[in-house]
């Protein structure tokens, strides 16, 4: 008998993989699915991203530089630097999404065996890209009573063993919305520039606080060139997921040519979706505010409804596009899968990402769902007028 | 100090990255350079293929199934079958290039320790991809006097060992442009069924076979559907390098399925270019005739201008549009290096890509250079020309 890898057979799936046929089986019995599961933005991407693609005139779609094309690099050194962080272009290397980026930041400095320590709830892909790279996950639990405020670093510290060679945080942060201050960044920069540790800084959201300016990156903590590895992303700055262009950022030199290894491997970063990538710096400066100013109502609106409810609470997140709310629920996955197999309310349902898939650790997040504020304020209410009468349900009927 | 992984350290850089920096410098003074060194087609991308993406009118660039589309991968059920291979839709999932396919395939199939047979020379990409997987690569040294013919099963046999889990090959041949016979394959087949091993088959250059008819396909041989994993591109096939979408086929669900896992963390494969390769499964049933004629007389000029020059054997290669020649040189790098740094013939040279970057085994290939005959025939002919007072320069000057 052929065996499957060890590593394959313990790659987490995706955490709402087992749901879909569920939505698709709703769908296909004419339910409408109001879709909060995924951070799948509705903006749509802007016209000058797609006008380089569909405008472009080349002849041959070729091979681009395995780091990414040197005008975008260039380009990018110009962004970074209107948000305040000096760099120079050989420090920045585009990737295949920012999936890509943590995966070569992950093969490049983790050997199997090793350890990396996230604060739990987080991206479940990165529990994916670490069991790629054969490295070990210890989580620190952060909590919903403090709206997953970074754990004392004290706490953390005590998680730091011999084989621990990293820390991950998503800033602002996918699942809770949460943004770190400048103070938990700092503390976090003297931890890992303490341990030796390499400082992971997922800042795919970086646009998206909507209670003050925009958060200190990674890359501006002082002491820690060698440490930090930014990731970014273009995909929900600009709504662009399926371009799958992202950027690993470092001044780690001994890094950065390691990672070029791993990119030359695979060759070069989807082309076309470059060009859109390169397009986009040159949006006006007030583009995100719009798109800020929408998603901020959205946030309003959702947090206030599902702490109207009865039993809910849900922490006001102050970035990106997520809530994780707590509901009066025994078991996130088995309501999730409910509200697609046998509810609807008005001919609709509600797709909501189960809180266990976000926590390594057994148990927690039962009563937790991830909320994604992608759709409009109509869906948005609609969705909620759905989710009220389903735990009404839920409650007298299944708990 | 923070270390950088093993893993990275011992990831083996591209045959040719040291070269690019001498290239770069012989075109800043002024010289041409052929690139005879990568298999970059000069070939146009069909227009078919690329206004489909220019004419889209898609308005936000959302995430695709991490499957890839399934327009797509039901389209593609319709060229397989058109060239004899019978599959469901299920079988086939859509990857970022065939890069990442034998990343996923390698990941889903090996764990760290485990071995992998490969028959040398071998594309150089396939250590990185071990690498990154932890996979030991053994390899079976393949001759140029037998125009790197399958080496003798028993040979092949020999290598196997209780860590050995499967076996690579790539037909037609990057890098010799060697096409595997029906027995070679089959005599393959029976070998992984024994032991028990998977069949990975590289199949990007299929319709690139100039002696007879398209060569079989490793998903047609019998018995064997749980073992082979065939690896697909439009790279080369449709002159689409840039767009970064292949296919990792396999009749092997459990392995499908867990190669799903490792699609979904990454999301999904790049949305412009699955378009591009859907659009190409509407070109005409004639579109390869004309390119394998232009692929075969440029094969047919540069391996006899190969055998003309003095000491130097080429033998002729079937498929793809590589050859493999050995050179009265002492140290292909040196020679390689020497041709940009030091050497041009009419204000040109030619950059090629050195033979031991394709071999695992010390040593080997040092008098050997491979060529990809992407350039037209005049210049082919010049690079040629460039070639003889190359060779005859550096033989009494440095050798």
């Amino acid at each position: 008998m052929l065996q499957i890898s060890k590593r394959g057979q313990e790659m987490p799936p995706s955490p709402i993989r087992k749901l879909v046929p569920y939505a698709e089986a709703a769908v296909s019995k004419g339910i409408k699915v109001y879709h909060l599961n995924i951070g799948q933005p509705d903006i749509e991407t802007p016209q000058l991203m797609l006008d380089a693609v569909r405008n472009s005139d080349f002849k041959i779609l070729d091979y681009g530089h395995s780091a990414g094309n040197e005008s975008y690099r260039r380009k990018l050194v110009g962004y970074y630097k209107g948000i305040g962080i000096d760099l120079d272009y050989k420090q920045i290397l585009i990737t295949t999404g920012g999936s890509e980026a943590l995966l070569f930041a992950f093969m490049a400095c983790f050997d199997p065996g090793d350890e990396v320590i996230i604060p739990e709830p987080f991206y479940a892909n990165y529990h994916g890209f670490a069991a790629e790279a054969g490295v070990e996950v210890v989580t620190i639990t952060s909590d919903i009573s403090t709206g997953f405020a970074l754990p004392p670093v004290e706490e953390i510290e005590k998680k730091i063993t011999a084989r621990t060679k990293g820390i991950v945080i998503c800033n602002p942060n996918n699942p809770t919305g949460y943004v770190y201050s400048k103070e938990e960044l700092e503390q976090l920069g003297a931890m890992v520039a303490k341990h030796n540790l390499f400082f992971f800084c997922d800042e795919a959201y970086r646009e998206f606080n909507y209670e003050g300016e925009m958060p200190m990156s990674s890359l501006n903590l002082t002491g820690v060139n060698d440490n930090v590895v930014m990731v970014d992303t273009i995909s929900k700055r600009y709504s662009a997921c399926g371009g799958r262009i992202g950027a690993l950022v470092t001044r780690n030199r001994s890094l950065i040519n390691t990672v070029m290894k791993f990119a030359q491997a695979r060759l070069c970063p989807p082309s076309f979706a470059q060009m859109a990538g390169e397009a986009a710096l040159d949006l006006p400066a007030d583009y995100f505010d719009q798109t800020k100013a929408e998603y901020k109502s959205r946030r309003d609106l959702i947090v206030s409804r599902l702490n109207a409810m009865d039993g809910v609470y849900c922490p006001k997140p102050s970035g990106a596009f997520y809530a994780i709310a707590e509901l009066p629920i025994d078991d996130a996955n088995k309501f999730c899968q409910w509200l697609l197999e046998s509810f609807s309310y008005k001919g609709a349902t509600v797709m909501l990402a189960p809180g266990t898939g976000f926590y390594a650790t057994p148990g927690l997040g039962k009563n937790q769902v991830r909320l994604a504020y992608v759709l409009n304020k109509d869906d948005i209410n609609a969705a909620m007028d759905c989710l009220i009468e389903a735990l009404k349900v839920y409650s007298t009927d299944l708990r």
